[in-house]
């Protein structure tokens, strides 16, 4: 298998968390059979001929099955990758909540959290672009409101247990400061964060 | 079980077609179980407590379950609600190719095309919001061209047989004009809303 991304990328670091928090006998297997290949967004990678006959969206990540099947979007892709073990629920109602929370992250929080921190980190908050990442304040902090309000009730976002749906919500959560996003005001966000990282084979981004 | 919805939102249009498109012993089920709860947007009917109570995000639709469990976020709604039937497959990878499309839809076409119709057909396109309803143009076409590619290929997005995937992206698509979006440049995207449409148990929005 191999899989197409770039390591400063949230939604490709879902991945890399992922594989790295799998039960042992799952990520072993992932461990042989993958092969890690960096593209170059700003290179103007996603956009070539061959990237977009695997993402005719041109989006990273990408995974490319041995078969040559390929599968995009992050959280579908980390879903498929945990599947059969404990991190998504077989259980129906279990399974579409990991979902809910997973909607919710490319809805209503990666698109205020991940923008805001790509105008300061990567292109440096220019005056151009700065009514843009102001704009995006609002809605992040409304995202950790309700990350907040949860964690209050349950240590992970879908109750007891570690699930694929808090690696996703994971992802651009911890590296909210970079968007501007303080998270002094929601401890149990914090709680969590601490939690993740004390998994004994945590990875960082 | 209680639906939380208003009928012009296509994201709960989406709850609607799953249900009659349901094969019948599940879709009679459901039928007997439901009731559909109206919620009035404008009138503020998802910011109350008690609507916040459910969904701290005061979003439509959602989902009560008999012993009082909630579920947001349409897409995961509709893949409860259709699990177990041939809508959404057992196959790890075929539910992920799933996702893939319910993802792609809520980041690369609802925040264009459904936002564009919301801007045109609820909102009378004021002056002040025509900028941002000609900046959704681009996106918008972009999710047409790439669903196009896919169904030149394949009569519905994951294959040879209708899922979820198809109930998420049919909602918005099929009254994408609303928006501006001409379909008549996506001769396999207008095929497919009527192989939709020409299911015996199809409902209109």
């Amino acid at each position: 298998m191999k899989i197409f991304g770039d390591s400063g990328s949230g939604n490709c670091y879902k991945i890399k968390l992922l594989a790295a928090l799998l039960p042992c006998c799952l990520a072993a297997l992932l461990e042989i059979q993958h092969e890690w290949i960096h593209v170059d967004i700003l290179a103007g990678g996603t956009q070539t001929p061959e990237f977009l006959n695997k993402n005719p969206n041109g989006k990273i990540p990408v995974v490319e099955l041995a078969d040559g099947r390929c599968l995009s979007e992050s959280n579908a892709i980390i879903n498929f990758l945990a599947s059969g073990s404990s991190l998504v629920s077989s259980d129906p109602y279990e399974y579409a909540k990991v979902q809910q929370w997973q909607f919710f992250e490319q809805y209503s929080h990666e698109p205020f959290i991940a923008l805001a921190r790509s105008i300061a980190k990567y292109l440096g908050l220019p005056d151009d672009r700065r009514a843009e990442y102001e704009s995006k304040q609002e809605g992040g902090h409304k995202a950790l409101r309700i990350m907040e309000e949860q964690l209050q009730q349950t240590p992970y976002l879908t109750g007891g247990q570690l699930s694929t749906a808090d690696i996703s919500l994971y992802a651009y959560t911890h590296v909210a400061e970079e968007g501007g996003f303080d998270l002094q005001s929601y401890p149990a966000v914090r709680q969590w964060l601490n939690l993740i990282q004390s998994e004994p084979k945590y990875v960082g981004m």
